[in-house]
């Protein structure tokens, strides 16, 4: 299959990746040519192999020529995307989908009334995707079935792990739960129950551990002896007291961040913090490439 | 050090296991001898060496004798705590500190006006303690601080992972995180948007697989070039949206329970639950394995 890269910060370097490590042919745009070497060098620093599968186009016509589908991992703005995609349509073979690598917009937002509307959707993943498998599939009313479907079964023989969305919401899936936890999270430092390294040893050290290979409705399915509805009937009423209490949302004060950037600086002193990020993404490979390995024994259910 | 278990049901028998892990002499008490067995086989299980550190005792008065620190795991039951407490508050030597595993009752409600409540707490664990390190301190408002002080650190020494909240909350830190996760779970599915598998792939696939080694602090101060202040100033409105469609508590229907209950069979039919228990217990016992060994290579930071 022939796979294209349109927009190649992170974010595409890290789908460039994904797809040419499937074994797949991918052609590589970026407005900015440093940015498309930088990508070709990403992959490379991978597997040599890899990049031998990547080549990069000459413009987006080249690029968009005779793909199957494209990742569009422009940058987050609207009216940057509005104008790529206008510019895209024009170009679009009859049968090319394009999915966006967007977190914050709905494709009907940058994709409605063009031509090939049918063929455009969200493909938002949580960076960077050679890492993280999930990917959230999100229609725009325009996009056709047959369009999901087909990026359903891609993301699949590429290893990821997509979901489908049935319609745009705000913030999506992925984004919705982060919101969750963090208004909490926010919630109990701003009342003074607890400091930001606490919470996050909350996450980290207790409920992370089996939410790593097994979401929130599989864990309480186990947690009750007959299953999921058991443990409603029995722990409904408390969560609904607690989900009563929650319901206050809060606006994050200058007070609150700047108290909670003082704590994280205690830890991670800004200069730190790209060689933290390095860090975090030896660790985040080290422990997907773990969670693999055992699942590959104990089976992944 | 000595230690005591009181009450030893399946929380009580890995607490056993924590205890005589870190080589300490526990004593074993529990109203049905038969689970006083189970929790020395249970520990033996693990490793005969640390069994032989495990003392069953003849009743309540035996068990607290000389006990430095005791473990209460009654049954989740209010009148039972408040006995149980009544009866420990009369036999209690004058320097021994209780923890209660409870999840669901501030320590005031079963020490209040006891006269040792000054050494009584909640040590609330995610089950179970001897995976899982994260221990929830919770003082009440007769606690002191010494006894707060000491819990820490003998969790510390354990090997735990404790967080001290200043004051008694509903739902401690732990479930008030998982609320905030269940009640956008439900609402997703709920409202359509996506199936339970889906929700739990989100988080297993995607969000879960960085939580497990960092919390959500962490993870956002590393989600912008200059940190956590940075990032609040960027998409603190856009979460400040969410949070306000979030706000609606909803209680969890028959119907929807009903919906959810149905999808999960699907993947784990009801004869199957106890076998799948033991398939999370395993694959979280070796993700923790995994997770001390990188974190142990790359450090912890």
């Amino acid at each position: 299959m022939k796979l294209a890269i349109v927009g190649c910060g992170v974010v595409g370097s890290s789908w460039a990746l994904v797809f040419a490590r499937a074994g797949h042919e991918v052609t590589i745009y970026d407005r900015s040519p440093e940015a498309a070497e930088a990508a070709v060098a990403f992959v490379a620093a991978a597997d040599a192999s890899y990049a031998a599968r990547c080549r990069i186009a000459v413009d987006l016509a080249d690029a968009l020529a005779g793909a199957d589908y494209v990742q569009e991992s422009a940058p987050e703005r609207l009216p940057i995307k509005q104008a790529l995609y206008r510019e895209m349509d024009a170009l679009l073979g009859a049968n090319t989908i394009v999915g966006s690598s967007t977190s914050g917009f709905p494709a009907s937002s940058f994709t409605t009334g063009l031509a090939n509307a049918e063929r455009y959707l969200v493909a938002h993943p949580i960076n960077p995707p050679h890492l993280i498998p999930l990917v959230e599939l999100v229609p725009a009313p325009a996009t056709a079935s047959a369009t999901v479907t087909f990026v359903h079964d891609l993301m699949c023989k590429l290893g990821q792990s997509p979901i489908q969305l049935t319609r745009e919401i705000n913030g999506f899936v992925v984004n919705r739960l982060q919101s969750a936890v963090l208004g909490e999270a926010f919630r109990l430092v701003e009342d003074g129950i607890c400091t930001p390294g606490e919470v996050d040893a909350a996450m980290a050290d207790g409920l992370g551990l089996r939410w790593c290979f097994m979401g929130p409705f599989a864990t309480i399915d186990l947690n009750a002896a007959n299953g999921v509805a058991q443990y409603c009937e029995n722990l409904g009423p408390m969560y609904y007291g607690l989900a009563k209490e929650q319901a206050d949302p809060r606006e994050w004060g200058p007070a609150l961040i700047a108290g909670i950037e003082a704590r994280m600086r205690e830890t991670v002193p800004a200069q730190a913090l790209p060689e933290r990020r390095r860090w975090r993404d030896r660790f985040l490979s080290r422990i997907v490439e773990a969670k693999r390995a055992i699942g590959k024994e104990l089976g992944r259910g």
